[in-house]
């Protein structure tokens, strides 16, 4: 059994929660969390309280990662997380990899759903047809960057921004505001367009009585890459998924805890790990239900 | 540069050389055929010939994968296949491992796109969606082993099997045949839905003067699963691809080829190998422009 830890009970904490609930070959050991009552497991406040696991599974904002996940490494215990922030994956992947070596860990970052399982069917749908563009198209679904940067706005109650997939990697931006009292629409929503966040896309803003009785957990994503095999042109191929957001980026950190129990100490993104080593049971059985 | 042996001459070995002469990282030289004049590589009749390579990439009829690559393996060739009975891939398997790692080489068996590239994107749909049902749907495209089925059929000069998806794993068969002279089209064609390969999926036979002019290497695949993350169902994810066969199946064994260079003496399938390794470059570029 792998012993495994959640740090952190926001929505993606309890997903986690949830997808380790299911697992036959992990048991939940402790929660750090400031709440004190969560059901079925014991609630530590630190992660310096967290006693003996295998693999803690980080589950605190993306700027807060590789912080806990450098303590907990040095600590030789295991770690995963979703860390999101694209262009600094490659630099926390080599800062947690010397820890990782050094204390004799594992850490397996960006492991979520955009970085991570779209990580791997791109690498795949490259080695397919090498030359060619591949275009990641999202939605529909919430944005939490664009929502953040809408609620800063003066004037703005409450928020919520909706990536709407336009093809070839181009967003539509639906955003749905509450105001303030005495706050002007047209002024809120000029001053939205004009925000970094949305100034390049084509944007929408709507005005709302409730943005709280909009709001769905649910994502897509459309990833297509057209090009060539050899020498042969117009191969295609596509990826579509629809999905409960948080639900996902749970159990994809879960299967990578799984992981994190396989490989040898430093650290990696999906994309350097065996597919394999993401599921539970025989390698053997695995190959005659799998290839 | 690697150095690359193409074993057989047929389609498949014909798409291996355009794709190895589009990968800068490899270098062609040798190519094992009865065929005396291929342009562009020296050829020899015998994989005893074959000299020093790092690579030697098998191209033959699946029946005869498994004496060829244990022939080199225990020379300490790498190997790389596309061999495709299903059923045998484990015991395949098994057996090149124990070979590839008393003689130091490296076997990738079943790396075309199914079992391959197909293999990998079920894998990871298990890994994000534990429970569930995942169908792999094939077509429109030739059916290699229904034609080579129908041929054997008494009275049929030339045949064509056509595979169609009809979702959920159904497909249906349409048949395409020119008689011998003499024979009777309803007996042939009701021989045809009698035999082991069509009984069960419901197949149309037609007549028609040229077998020839109906040919197009043209495949793809539609494959889908809907299940449980976690505790979250209705989650769905789609894999969809349209290609030339031949010169997707010989891409993914170059793409493999590499692969082989990096792993540990073994024997693998597609999804015990990390993507990455299947792309040429430096791994933090990669993981740069894919995770």
């Amino acid at each position: 059994m792998i012993k495994v830890a959640i740090v952190g009970y926001g929505n993606i904490g309890k997903a986690v929660y949830e997808a380790v609930s299911q697992s036959e070959d992990m048991k939940l050991v402790v929660i750090v969390s400031s709440k004190k009552n969560i059901a079925g497991a014991p609630v530590v406040d630190s992660i310096h309280a967290l006693g003996a696991v295998d693999v803690a599974i980080i589950c605190s904002p993306s700027r807060t990662v590789p912080g806990i996940a450098s303590d907990l490494l040095a600590r030789g215990i295991s770690t995963v997380d979703s860390y999101d922030i694209h262009s600094s994956i490659v630099n926390v992947r080599a800062r947690l990899d010397v820890i990782a070596k050094e204390n004799g860990s594992v850490a397996i970052t960006a492991a979520g759903w955009d970085p991570g399982s779209d990580s791997v069917i791109r690498t795949l749908f490259s080695a397919m047809i090498p030359k060619g563009i591949t275009y990641t198209n999202f939605g529909p679904g919430m944005s939490m960057g664009h929502t953040v940067a809408v609620k800063a706005i003066p004037g703005v109650k409450d928020a919520l921004s909706m990536t709407i997939p336009a093809g070839t990697g181009i967003h539509r931006r639906m955003v749905y505001i509450e105001l303030e009292p005495g706050a002007d629409f047209a002024e809120v929503a000029d001053a939205i367009k004009q925000d970094d966040y949305f100034v390049h896309d084509e944007t929408h803003v709507f005005q709302v009585d409730s943005v709280n009785s909009l709001k769905d957990m649910g994502h897509g994503v459309n990833l297509v890459r057209k090009g060539v095999s050899g020498t042969t042109h117009n191969q295609r191929v596509e990826f579509n998924m629809s999905i409960n957001n948080p639900a996902l980026t749970g159990q994809i950190l879960v299967s990578a805890a799984r992981a994190a129990s396989k490989q040898e100490p430093g650290c990696y993104t999906m994309i350097e790990i065996a597919p394999i080593d993401f599921l539970p049971g025989n390698p053997e059985q695995l190959i005659r239900q799998l290839v």
